[in-house]
């Protein structure tokens, strides 16, 4: 990379995180208290564009499809789900303790490994040790051994724990499908890249259950299914590589994984995950818990076997955070310079804003009569502050399709000004026929 | 109450539980692994029923609104905040350890405060302790004082804190409110009565910033709002109490609140919470961060003050609850029982089952085709195993509204057999016209 390039990174990533600030996307979590550690809290318009992107999700792969089910668990399971998923073992970080200043360091990112980088003394570092990553909490009133609990660190054991509930009560048969929203937690010990990497995140993942002679064809179908939603969330596919995980860093029980990866200004980091993971969860669950997992043809009871799995793994914040950076565009309006999030129209957080020309009584009173009837269908946004023109700025800026402007002569001939956010082309329409106009403007 | 009416509440307790297990709705969490003292999972009906309570919420109090926003907040927190709301100090129970054998009560709830109920030792109790409630972990590495942080125990806290910066970001006015929907967690010694109280749970909750003077004109309006919501919600107003909470036994700070109980069969409990906190909140914020939490006026810079604060506080779990308890009907069909979960047509999980007369392969062909058109539109089902009355059956049980039937002669006259939930009414509807017929039936 050349420098130019690599300043416009980091120029795009301040003004990301400023925009989503100024304009309450994202605010920094618990602020007034100084925060907390790359905690970050979704403002007004960060939970609308948070919630399009979950509901569509959920749409389109669980209401639109036969073959899937949903799924929400609890944050907290029994600590045996941990046992056998092997995160009590495995889910370590290795540190180093500096005896001098009793700083705690991952010992395979330190620059010198002999040097603390906050008191500076010179081979003061303990052993490394593995730390678990898993947030633990106690429940109940004993701080007891036997009443140490986690919060999960990811929601795909919750769907294998919960297979065969699921199994027996929507009487799907195999292929089928169990899909989750929902919040996981990993003490980072680095934790950045504003909401790239943080403690709390929340995923959407499937855990899709085959036969294994069909894991291929699963796989391919679920690289598709990545594939169309990426492009519907309008990222641009020259910022998206897929890269296929080789022999000996995969997983063990893996035959085929592969990352995908988006161009973040702070580098190529991994966006979403795919993988086949045989039966590895399901058998492990059943030999921990003594259970029966395994599926049984309704068809041919001979044909019982342990499914195998494809899961097909999404980060929301990582989403929200590649729509916003696509969608981010600076360009020429007249004269001036404009910001436009140019967000594809159903990820809007607001579709249409309903704007009086001025903020007088004759003028307000029609423009929310207005706003109540268009509530009823689009998410709007109500602005009556500062000169018409910059609320169409404002509006730009967090991407609302259409600006509807009621002005004098609205209350003579019954019309209003639509402005387009990309063309910023004015139309006037009847305010009978604005429903109508909006919806077909907003579907394409 | 007489012994026959307590009899059927228990029983009505109990068939809830089972039909929720049975068909999917609620399942013990880590059940393989044995639960985890009262948690639950939302299996593929029971995260379809949450979610359209929340929609529906959301829709209405955010969406529809001009003057409210919405937040998604961290569920940890700076503990600062928990300092200022006095969660620190005052969220305990008082808790009491037997010497003998270190099992430990609320000492409130002893049946005989000298006798352990666990080994049965008298006299054996230390003096009663204060424990808070609050789900402690350790973020960072180090189990040090410093990087103690809880997990919320009520969202309403996280609205406060970022009370600036939506005021700032929003552009606006008093009066205005925030809502949130979102976890939160309460180390509970005593949870129990299924969801209705968790140690994890959900919560819808609104915060509603206004001029001290206006209080209880606001008060009144969101009392409304709530009534009108419960009603909504398909629950009988004979189920529910409002409770005005008398001098003395409020919060210090709250001149007025109103508990909305339930008629649950365990008991009149509270479902909802309607609260005047006058300025209390973000005043402590104000002492604790020493930020500025007041409002100006943008008309007159003069008018400047910290807000008053109205608070509906809705429990979601508790509100699905309740919802399946007052749909829940057992009703002769012909000659036989049949189970029908009446719920309120918007609220069912399904909207629609989509089912083959017969498992035959030129019906399932078509039905699959009449599923993916329709699952453009509404949340459909797909069965195709049993006979047809069996599948009315499960589907009365879960809700339903209506059931497509696809048979032999819909190859020929191209119509479909649709049956109403409530009615058992069957109509022969032409397939063309199923989409504008179904959603006729269910806006109304």
């Amino acid at each position: 990379m050349n420098k130019p390039k690599e300043k416009f990174s980091e120029d795009k990533m301040k003004k990301i995180i400023s925009l989503a600030k100024r304009r309450g996307f994202i605010f920094p979590g618990s602020e007034i208290y100084g925060g907390l550690q790359n905690s970050w809290d979704y403002g007004p318009l960060g939970v609308e564009l948070k919630n399009n992107i979950k509901q569509e999700w959920w749409r389109r792969f669980v209401h639109a499809r036969a073959d899937m089910v949903g799924l929400d668990a609890a944050l907290i399971m029994n600590p045996q789900v941990w046992e056998a998923s092997g995160h009590i073992k495995n889910f370590t970080d290795p540190l180093v303790e500096c005896k001098q200043c009793h700083g705690r360091f991952r010992s395979d990112t330190l620059d010198d490994p002999n040097k603390c980088p906050k008191c500076g003394t010179k081979g003061s570092f303990t052993e490394s040790q593995e730390f678990n990553m898993m947030l633990e909490t106690y429940i109940g009133p004993a701080r007891e051994k036997a009443n140490i609990a986690y919060f999960r660190p990811e929601t795909a054991q919750a769907i294998f724990v919960d297979f065969k509930q699921i199994l027996d009560t929507s009487r799907k048969r195999i292929p089928f499908g169990v899909a989750q929203i929902g919040k996981a937690f990993r003490n980072e010990i680095t934790p950045g890249n504003y909401i790239f990497r943080t403690r709390e995140f929340e995923q959407m993942e499937i855990e899709f259950f085959i036969k294994e002679t069909e894991w291929e064809k699963w796989f391919e179908h679920w690289l598709g299914e990545m594939k169309t939603w990426i492009k519907d969330l309008g990222i641009d596919e020259k910022n998206v590589e897929y890269i296929e995980i080789p022999d000996g860093e995969r997983a063990h029980y893996s035959k085929r994984t592969v990352d995908i990866e988006y161009k973040f200004p702070f580098g190529q980091k991994e966006l979403y995950g795919l993988a086949y993971r045989g039966d590895y969860d399901l058998t492990s669950h059943m030999k921990e818990s003594g259970k029966d997992l395994s599926y049984t043809n309704p068809e041919d009871p001979s044909d019982k076997f342990v499914p195998h799995v494809i899961e097909p793994s999404l980060g929301v914040d990582r989403t929200l955070l590649a729509v916003m950076l696509d969608a981010y565009t600076e360009e020429k309006a007249g004269d001036e310079e404009r910001v436009v999030m140019k967000f594809e129209k159903w990820l809007a957080p607001k579709k249409v804003a309903v704007l009086p020309l001025m903020r007088k009584e004759e003028l307000v009173g029609p423009v929310k009569e207005i706003f109540i009837t268009l509530s009823k269908q689009f998410v709007c946004d109500y602005d009556e502050t500062g000169s018409i023109g910059k609320r169409y700025r404002r509006q730009d800026e967090i991407g609302t399709p259409y600006c509807v402007t009621f002005d004098y002569d609205s209350l003579e001939d019954k019309a209003v000004t639509v402005r387009d956010r990309d063309t910023m082309a004015q139309e006037r329409i009847k305010i009978e026929d604005l429903g109508e106009y909006l919806k077909k403007g907003l579907k394409g």
